[in-house]
């Protein structure tokens, strides 16, 4: 039975999305993100999950800088989790009674209508995470009358859900990523992203044209782009890159090679399976027969078989 | 007099890079960037000033995806700000006596070598903003002994500067951008910045190579890239440029003419002179002058004088 | 009635062309491309008639270096004519009989089937023309039986068609075109073709790619590129181009602009009907509307009203 | 001692280039380029030197169809030859004599300026080769006063000089290849060039940027391309590309899987030590060792060993 450390505490949506990718799994929350990554990087766990981006408020900068900067990890899988809000009280309490509700600042923007609508008297409060709120409504002496969380918060903290789905837009969606100390990959699916950041050898205009031919130009198609800075002053980033394959797909082999070449470095972060399950467009003369069938070829012509 | 709203309270870096950017202008402190930025767009200032990125956080997203989706504002000056962080207190603190910190965030991190050294035995609790750190350790019952925070906000909070430049790196920029209301623009310098955002179409593979191409075909250097998701999904994601070059540039406006023609919707943010006094390399064949000849060339074609 | 000079002498596929395409024209035989075309220059006709390429034989050389060096013309038509090659002899000759042939090298190659299997004990002799061909075959004391030229050569000089079609593929295609010297161009029709000669300012690598990627940017499409030497010795060419559209539409005024401002000299050789009657297929951005509606928005936003 | 054919009869500029390329060699001259081929391909020469392209005529088409189309030989070496042609003429003739010139057409063309200078009153006249129009003047009772060719023509047919470098520019050259039956190619010198031939699977708009970007994109420098017909009517050709390096160098290999990967056919004809001894500029990312090390990286992530 694994251990997998996760951005805890108990109950927040990156333990829902742990309980999906490893049920069996023993849970160890973490105070934030990068308390979670060590606890994997050092062996108090075998993994950790953490998320990566939200389709609303867009990426996890934290965990793109830890997996940038920090020690080497690989992501061995990735999950969708749609996120629910939940309004989350002490047993007893009535909608109508709410004065103070406590939760993290994007559930707040996230559950505007709900809250003017069903709320429109109550303080609303930011906590550090929705987690957090529900664990301190849950105190006998608490300021806060309620909570917006996930639903599995409510069941570790004792509360009951007076309200759920309180979302303005139903799809919202966070990712999550599981990630392991470095070691074997996982199986190629036919249905597989793969996950790196390419850092520059210098900031020459065109820079970033270059690295996107280097994937174009075998095929290889972005699903996520992200800059972010090196730290060395405004106008100077790095790049995290989601693209379609595994990396034991010539295709993406042979691409990110060159991006290897060009780049000042490259780290690796993963090839696993895709969560939507999604199989790319292979365009012509780039699947893995067509680079053997080149491979041949181009042996022949060295030694003068034409 | 304009006045300015800003990402307040007072005592902030926005208020610091308000008073370089305008130093006569009236300022309103406003409880978040969606505030400042609001009561420029409702007429209550004549702009605001807020953050745009950090180069060692990166983006705001908050003033990124205000740009893109609230009403209309044109930025109409840049600044760099270097990130100063002083330890302030209440006149007679000693700093052995330092029991409890307060600040945000991002300074905790960024003066983490500071702590460890000087304030081994500190606890460090975060707080929403550096100002409201300081503006919490200055009243008489406050539970905290000092904050760290911009030097401007111990002037405004009666507070002791007891250290300065305590930041781990002494190269900390943040980039700050003066916003009006939609009108004329700045006069082209021949050292200016152009901001927008653009909105794919569709989300196709190669999507951001052609947009990439707008730009590169006509020798306009990109400065920044920044993805962010259209809250439509995992996977959907429009696009904030900045780029060399005034858009009265006659290689900028083809260049965006170009992306305009190509994406869903494009919107401009405004041109304006570059903080860092930088002008572009001029590729052969895009300057004014240029656009200007082939202009007649191709009238003069079109009518058969060849 | 206007009058076009043509590669002459009278019974080539040029005349045949020059027939199709001005049925009323008075025709000027002129001994080589570069005469008929100085005719039309001169004033001496009101334009030419020259081939331009062959589906078997490519490029005419000299056609394609008189347009990039010699006086200026335009293209106004162009024609493909299918080359249907007949074996012609004096009246009263029987196929049997014949022992001596005389055509053009081109026809020889083209005719080589039929001359193995029908002439196979036959002495085949290189002629600068088929026409001329069929001239000197219809001398009373020639020494040739037979010619094998365009039947229209066969009606010129009093000669009987043994066998026709006799080209070993029935698909051998030349293209013609008619110029005169410069003036109003044909209007757009919707199915047009223009063509272009390209000089590089150097001669660097990628220089190519660049022009390329002129057309490709703006969504025009090549349908023919030929690099010529400039003679300035082995390693420096220009280009001849032509692609889809015509000089009136803004995608294609775009295009050549941008290809004129990064090359030493374009010159520009005319819109004119394609031959096909092919409509290009517009890429998503590039008609003429969406041009008129970005320009639209261009001058919007550079007045500020965004 | 190797035997080579050559596109004769003797006294051609070939022969010359033969002399230098192999000085040792038994020399066979042949009719035309096809026959120089055909004697290599059958085993009855070792080899054979034919012209590819003159700096003011281009390419030599038949020879361009011959390496395409015709049974597959190898490039071995190549040769740039200065053109300098002569008036020759039987012994005992006089310039001021002279009525009737005898000599092939590009001749005529490239010494307008000495013939009309010289011999104002001459009849020209065209004649297949200009080692042909020698080996006819030096005939007892030729009807032509002289021959414009090659010296090397004069000391095969016993003519004498009358006049040398009568060509209206000094600087015309003309590239010859010597080639081989298939077998181990030359080896890499550092100052190499590849030949090839590349069919399209389709002649979609864009094919040829395509192309193009497969060598942009590992670093490698064209420095010649042709089109020519590929038979089936108009508009539908393929391409002969030379570029810079040889195909034992890994971005080359590469660049030419690529392009075999995308292509239709792609025909090999050879890596050979450049005549002009240039080295390439080696873009950044792009020399042996850098694949190598790529290589390796490579494999390390695709075992996990981050």
């Amino acid at each position: 039975m694994p251990k997998l450390a996760y951005l805890g505490p108990e109950g927040t949506f990156t333990e829902e999305a742990l309980r999906i990718l490893a049920p069996q799994a023993e849970r160890l929350p973490r105070a934030n993100v990068s308390a979670a990554l060590d606890a994997a990087r050092r062996g108090e766990a075998d993994g950790a999950v953490v998320p990566l981006e939200n389709s609303l408020e867009g990426a996890i900068t934290t965990t793109l800088d830890e997996f940038a900067w920090g020690g080497p990890l690989l992501i061995t899988a990735e999950l969708l989790l749609p996120v629910e809000f939940s309004l989350l009280a002490r047993p007893g309490t009535r909608i109508g009674r709410i004065k103070r509700v406590f939760t993290h600042p994007a559930a707040i923007t996230q559950c505007r209508t709900f809250i003017a609508r069903e709320l429109p008297d109550a303080v609303v409060v930011a906590a550090p995470s929705t987690a957090a709120a529900a664990q301190e409504v849950a105190l006998p002496g608490s300021p806060y009358d309620a909570a917006i969380a996930a639903r599995i918060a409510g069941e570790h903290y004792g509360l009951v859900e007076l309200a759920t789905g309180i979302g303005d837009r139903s799809d919202t969606v966070t990712r999550f990523v599981r990630v392991s100390r470095p070691g074997p990959l996982p199986e190629p699916t036919g249905s597989d992203r793969t996950t790196l950041v390419a850092f520059l050898t210098d900031d020459h205009p065109g820079a970033l044209l270059e690295m996107l031919t280097e994937f174009s130009v075998r095929g290889v198609n972005l699903t996520r782009i992200e800059s972010r800075p090196t730290g060395d002053g405004i106008g100077r980033y790095f790049f995290h890159f989601d693209f379609e394959g595994h990396v034991a797909d010539a295709r993406v082999g042979e691409a990110i090679s060159g991006l290897h070449r060009i780049c000042a470095d490259v780290r690796f972060l993963g090839s696993y399976p895709r969560a939507d399950g999604l199989s790319p467009q292979v365009k012509r003369g780039t699947a893995n027969g067509d680079f053997t069938e080149a491979t041949g070829w181009l042996s022949r012509i060295r030694t003068g078989q034409v």
